[in-house]
């Protein structure tokens, strides 16, 4: 019996890599030049950690982590999500203390979430994220959500829109939790257990909620832009300005309240427009989240980032029917008749790929032709051809697959003088 | 309390991360040139899979193995290795229908295994791998050799040692296994708990137990080389005749028998010759697992590849003191003065940055001084500074960090005479 891949997961696959690909280097130019760098933290991590960041009133822990004891008992969980870990990590290694503030991440890797595998959901997906931490300045909001819309664009997606939101801080925070508490709680027996228990514990999660979303209290449930105190009036407006300043569209939306417990101030989502995209259509998401180096038992160093789901990201890409600049052709083809022949292409293979090409050859003991229609479908832009009378005179014979044009090469220079030809 | 990285694993950080990426791109480019392309399998397989393919007498299934249940009781482990998981994939994905054959496969991405954590030896390491499958051509076992080697040599590492050696075919083997047994058996009473067990399930392993390795009855235990048949002795002189055109240097060992099941045929490793690299020397391993896809449930599908520790690949390029080409300098750094300048730096900086430049401003609202030292750690190419009265005559100033020297531009058309400047 065959072994099969393990549910909700995937193998990416040679025809469907190159695109994976064409968006990490586009990912990694970008942040070069916005000066993000990358970290790479462990695919697992104490359980703890995500208990105390992604909240243990979420959907995440509570349902979806991937959690284990290894053989040494300790509980580790695969990482749902990536700010979590890049914070631990920037707390354990003392980043607050480096000159350079704020300090500037990126990540790029599996998450895992046990969720109900559909179109477009895996339980192992992967993630493309910043992060910006040490500072308050609103342009650095900005400069975040700049990130994302510049990739998306760089890759030819038109049909985006940006969504924000404030959540304000601390103050306006509270003041609006309990108007929600106020709001919900004559009619909470209306509401599913989930919600239930988070009237008292984190009543803004029942405005995501999944099942209660058409419940009339949703449409009229106070609104955080109402309770935002001076202060965070203020900077949502910086937030604004600034990217009216990138020339980038956005739309507020108050209802956005993001997933994870862990956001205050900005709030951003990108959304596919496209047409046929499906029912999921959030590309991205993410918000600032001042108080969580405290919480993971750092100092205080307000942060900000987001993460892309790369599979959407490719989705999307589908929808709009962009097409990619994915280049398959090979180099040279190498061809040959008889033993000795056949032999001596081991080398001179070797050598035209060290000379910096991309070639191959035979390695099944085919006839001649069925060596030249291998070249057709590695679409190869030359086929070299070695036959026993081309190795004993020390010739072979190139033909351009473009032009049919064929040439004679002395077998000695033969690397070099196709060095001189491309 | 703050939580820290699981035991064992660790974070790449800027600084750090700039070797891996260097390294990458290089197997990518090479990859590209020898025509392998990148499959990526999920992080955990079906434990199912690591006990058919890697063996269950190997120390990495009995002792090293993270295996867990998911939500849905099924029993998973993440990957200690990357063959297993490409041989599955391409069973799954019926791969050896395609018309290109063999399929030539390469991966890259962190592996798990339990084990006692000491210098260079992590419980999540990366390795780069490739792997051939659907040939028994022994040029393709010189190639994948050649990929490994080329890779180092073209990171500049020079003291570079290939051990290779031949395990046979299953004839081969059983006359070798047979020839163990009657060499140890009277003896194996003075051996480890473990080895006695491997005595009849598998006694090529005795040959790398870590505990044994002195014993007397190790120098004298037949050679395989000594039950190699007429098909495998040809085999093995043809991939040494390849590896000579190839101009690649390498030594015969019989005692080479790698720490994994599948292997037949053709076994190698690379080691670093460099002084003061440490107790681990070996740097890459491979071999032939020809039978391989029969386990897993597939057809018959010669297979060979070999697997490569990242980590350690950046220990040899250190001991040997390799300099690598690592530009950490940034274009151009804003620097203002005055809340208006400094607002307007954000939409500048924006549009520096889509004309592709690395660029950066302050976000720390600090003075003209610190933001100069900022640029000077940053290593900025160039600084301009926007004051107060440039921004009211529409101008800006550029200084060349290399020569000092300073140009006045027009406000509106900076970005476009700084890329013809660059």
């Amino acid at each position: 019996m065959s072994i099969r891949l393990p549910r909700g997961t995937q193998d990416i696959l040679p025809g469907e890599i190159e695109k994976w690909h064409l968006i990490e280097e586009k990912a990694r130019e970008l942040c070069a030049k916005f000066q993000y760098r990358e970290i790479r933290t462990p695919i697992f991590e104490h359980t703890e950690l995500f208990l105390r960041s992604v909240g243990d009133t979420t959907d995440i822990v509570q349902k979806e982590m991937y959690t284990f004891e290894d053989r040494g008992e300790r509980s580790l969980t695969l990482r749902p999500e990536g700010t979590a870990a890049v914070v631990r990590s920037f707390v354990e290694h003392k980043m607050f203390g480096d000159a350079n503030q704020p300090v500037k991440l990126y990540y790029m890797g599996p998450m895992f979430r046990y969720e109900r595998p559909q179109a477009g959901r895996y339980r192992q997906f992967v993630q493309f994220g910043v992060e910006a931490i040490g500072s308050a300045d609103p342009a650095i909001d900005a400069e975040v959500i700049a990130v994302a819309m510049s990739l998306y664009q760089s890759l030819g997606l038109k049909k985006l829109k940006l969504v924000i939101n404030s959540l304000g801080d601390k103050e306006s925070r509270a003041a609006h939790r309990d108007a929600l508490i106020n709001h919900f709680k004559p009619r909470i027996g209306e509401f599913c257990n989930d919600c239930q228990n988070r009237l008292e514990k984190n009543p803004m999660r029942i405005l995501d909620c999944k099942q209660d979303r058409d419940h009339k209290l949703m449409a009229t449930a106070p609104s955080i832009i109402d309770y935002l105190n001076e202060d965070s009036k203020h900077y949502f407006e910086k937030v604004q300005q600034y990217l009216r300043d990138l020339n980038i569209a956005f739309e507020v939306d108050s209802n956005l309240v993001r997933g994870l417990d862990y956001y205050n101030h900005t709030a951003f989502e990108i959304m596919s427009d496209a047409e046929g995209f499906g029912a999921i259509t959030t590309l991205c998401g993410g918000g600032r989240y001042n108080g969580l180096t405290e919480e993971i038992g750092g100092p205080e160093a307000p942060g900000i980032g987001f993460a892309m789901s790369i599979e959407r990201f490719i989705a999307a890409l589908e929808a709009e029917k962009v097409e990619l600049p994915i280049d398959k052709a090979i180099d040279c083809y190498l061809v040959s008749l008889g033993e000795e022949a056949k032999d001596y292409t081991v080398g001179l293979l070797h050598k035209l790929r060290l000379a910096g090409f991309s070639a191959e050859r035979d390695y099944l003991d085919r006839k001649i032709k069925a060596q030249f229609k291998a070249a057709d479908r590695a679409k190869a832009k030359y086929v070299a051809v070695l036959g026993e009378d081309e190795l004993k005179a020390n010739k072979i014979n190139l033909k351009s697959m473009d032009t049919g044009e064929q040439t004679e090469f002395d077998l000695e220079t033969f690397v070099e003088k196709f060095a001189e030809l491309l």
